[in-house]
């Protein structure tokens, strides 16, 4: 079934902003890209431009967060369901030809307004995939402060595994940081788990 | 000493480069922000935009490259020497207000045109950053292709730290990544050295 006109403005502002980063995007790219009408941005999203982007950004945080829950929960523990979470992402990252990374890096880094709907959608983002990644490791196991800090190494590393696959224009970079950081996780669990 | 035109317009570059993206900075920023006469560009960079935009990128690396090797050389081990590192930089994050962080990842994720000189000298930034770890590591007694891949998991993690420290306005991130880094790396020397 094909798209409807919303999804393809959705599914576009996502992509072009994660190649182009937010200010490399304009509403007519938008919608020549997805083929929608100029009259369909308000109709579909009275709130303008930005109400699409913030849509575009939670959209690729939901499939980027599912994804992630699937590892976790499909792993015996969280080194496995991590390692191969940078696998999925890896995959991605070249079946888009290195355009599609993590949705909120992009963002990140062009620094919207701090008190922005879209600065603060990020904030929520990171923050959820750090609980995700502490609450599998506590679960697991590991201490309650030792989970928080590895939590937060792990997202940092993936995300700045990411940027750097991007930039060599090869996965290399997340294989083989994701076996570093699965081999960290693994040296952390109770050796009884 | 005040600092001359050129050196101004490339730091004035630098900062909104770091702060807004490669898109998100105009021409006339740079010239009204660093005070610059309008003929100032041509008559100090004949190559136009691309050429300040590159000084920019090279000041910025050079400027990131120095403190690096600093941090290595005067540690006693690599584990103190990135620990260091990680300190270094996140003091410069929060003096900048959270707009300095790495001169390379805004460029990096606003993907330029892989065969442009920027993106080359974002690559080659990458490369060397991550053969200055991977050297200290391998001095430091640790096994080649270890010290390979816990070099590009140093490098990414302090990337992606960097990025979480600005989305939450925040030290804590860059704190806690570079003490788990730290000891990743203690782990991973001999215990003899």
């Amino acid at each position: 079934m094909k798209p409807d006109t919303r999804t393809r403005m959705i599914e576009t502002t996502a992509r072009l902003v994660q190649t182009h980063g937010l200010h490399g995007v304009s509403l007519s790219d938008i919608l020549s890209e997805s083929g929608a009408p100029r009259g369909s941005l308000y109709f579909h999203f009275p709130g303008g431009k930005n109400e699409l982007m913030q849509a575009a950004l939670q959209s690729g945080i939901k499939e980027a967060t599912d994804a992630l829950r699937d590892c976790l929960a499909a792993a015996d523990n969280p080194a496995d369901g991590v390692q191969q979470f940078f696998r999925v992402t890896a995959r991605e990252l070249v079946e888009s030809d290195f355009a599609f990374g993590c949705p909120v890096a992009a963002i990140v880094l062009d620094r919207p307004d701090i008190e922005s709907e879209l600065a603060k959608t990020c904030q929520a983002a990171f923050d959820q995939w750090a609980r995700m990644y502490r609450d599998a490791l506590m679960a697991a196991g590991v201490p309650p402060g030792r989970a928080g800090s590895l939590a937060l190494t792990v997202l940092a590393s993936l995300e700045g595994a990411l940027m750097m696959a991007r930039s060599e224009q090869s996965a290399i970079p997340v294989d083989e940081v994701g076996k570093e950081v699965s081999e960290l996780i693994a040296g952390a669990l109770p050796s009884t788990a």
